[in-house]
């Protein structure tokens, strides 16, 4: 039994591995099989990362998923994948075929990193696309089959948006770090609610860049914030910009669970960093983004996908109590965290 | 009589010049006695420029505006003034004490570049001020005594917004400008919409910025669109990226009437430029910045005000027909300015 308590379902077969002995600094610790989704796992797509699962547990699926797979041609687009253990994953040959609400096609131009959320019995799928730039977009599906493609929450330009698993004071919730239009040197992590998911405003700051080296170019979310006895636990990727680009690290916060918008402890330091050879080399070299986790709540056990270099899948195990420890003993927040960010 | 009809109110005593003889490219023309606001308006205020105006008509007050005032300490605020005549002003000292919904002073953080619009008997002030970042703020009057500040409606970072002067479709429009951190070097102008001013969404591009010269790095609105019987007059700012910095002319567009995001008709040439020596030189060269336009519906008299070079207020003529003419004329679309911006 953790001492804190993870608010969701319970998922007894997720993929897990202890923490090996003898390890420093292990946080979170990478699954020994690593990288689970190889080069080319798809006909006409050479990599496939930065990329969101969820428990699904009936019609015979396990496990189900969104995935950024980067086309031959160079162009995104996303992928559905089904797994009975979520390591092993079988995709369809196709992207996900997305229609607007009157049922017909729309395809949004170059989704990619996806993130994949439930409410209640909707399934929602917030990923990045090209809006005149990168904004946000979003789909929502009942059954994997049809997915419904949904307003733009936002102008552009903006990246990493995403949901909160259930309302809060009967609002939906979103997450999302505004940018431009390039290769942004800034940003930091933002609030905005909706009534119905079409309109969003009151839009606060979370919490800004860090001055830590490892988060002071640029933040942003990363898989949908879990519910917790402590509060919202947000996992989500800090930017460094080194003399040889940018190196994407792990940071660890907790959010008040029910004004978010405040920031209750965040780590300092980073809970995880590219240092294995698939994540510090590959098509953008240093890079470790967390999009999904999985978490089984009776045990407290955390397992996060994410992308390793812009290449491949990985896969990295935690346990609650662990990850909370050391955010709170790491735990230096500023005045943008704590305040309500108006 | 005007051929093309504006749909608003009559303005008798409006400011007016008839047209120069003898002015090669005269599409607007300036007020004789420019600029209107000079340099040290207000103790502790060293320059004013960038603001909106509106026939107010009632209480003895014939004009009423919103003041971009740079303060000697060199942060911009919102100032109010009055004028019988539209040309002399008088500022109330202090700037616009706001307050929230709750009626506690809400102070915005460096408002500035502020728009004035008027829909149904309220009046909403909208700019831009610093919101980790440029934003657009916003509040509300209906009597110029208690300003109500209102939700911040987008994220940022974003400039240029302005109100459209009523609902269309049943929903509250905004156009706006996504930016980023500094001086901005992209920029397209967006719409969305509102049920209720507090959440936005249905986000369309309206128009690119051009690849004419003079606005080929960024656009942005102007004054609030003005209503006429060929659609949604739209006079904005276009820069160019010149070799000594930037250049604000400005341009003309129309819009459709029920679907504003498409534009009819758009000038691929410039309606006014930086000219005359308070234009071309101050605070910040080359820059005419129009935020208002008092429009006379019987005669199709357009006065426009406009910041210019930062450091002035600055008053210039034109008639509805001899604009639109112009506009049409010169009339270049592209794919961008007459799709739905999905």
């Amino acid at each position: 039994m953790s001492k804190v308590k993870i608010i969701g379902e319970s998922i007894p077969n997720m993929p897990w591995q202890d923490r090996p002995q003898g390890l420093v600094n292990a946080t979170i610790w990478r699954y020994s099989n690593n990288p689970i989704i190889k080069r080319n796992p798809i006909k006409n797509v050479a990599r496939i990362f930065n990329s969101a699962v969820m428990y699904y547990g009936k019609d015979g699926i396990e496990y189900i998923g969104v995935f950024r797979g980067e086309r031959l041609n160079g162009l995104p687009y996303i992928y559905l994948g089904r797994s009975k253990d979520g390591i092993q994953w079988t995709f369809d040959p196709d992207g996900i075929q997305f229609v607007d609400e009157k049922g017909k096609m729309f395809l949004p131009d170059s989704p990619f990193d996806p993130r994949l959320v439930r409410i209640d019995d909707t399934w929602y799928i917030i990923w990045c696309h090209m809006f005149y730039g990168s904004a946000i977009g979003m789909a929502k599906t009942t059954d994997f089959k049809t997915f419904t493609r949904m307003e733009n929450p936002f102008l552009p330009y903006n990246r990493n948006a995403v949901l909160f698993p259930r309302k809060v004071n009967g609002k939906y919730l979103m997450l999302s770090r505004p940018s431009d239009t390039t290769h942004t040197r800034f940003g930091d992590i933002f609030i905005s609610e909706s009534p119905d998911l079409v309109y969003w405003g009151k839009h606060r700051l979370v919490m800004r860049k860090g001055s830590n080296w490892w988060e002071d170019t640029k933040i942003g979310g990363g898989p949908a914030p879990i519910e917790t006895s402590e509060g919202w636990l947000l996992i989500y990727h800090g930017v460094q910009n080194s003399c040889s680009g940018f190196v994407y690290s792990m940071g660890g916060a907790i959010l008040d669970i029910d004004n978010p918008s405040i920031v209750k402890y965040r780590s300092d330091s980073f809970v995880f960093t590219p240092e294995e050879l698939y994540e510090t080399t590959g098509n953008t070299d240093n890079v470790t983004f967390p999009c999904a986790a999985l978490c089984d709540a009776p045990t407290g056990r955390i397992a996060i996908y994410y992308g390793a270099a812009d290449t491949y899948v990985a896969l990295a195990f935690t346990e609650i109590d662990i990850l909370v420890d050391f955010i709170k003993e790491h735990n230096v927040l500023s005045a943008s965290d704590t305040g309500l960010g108006m």
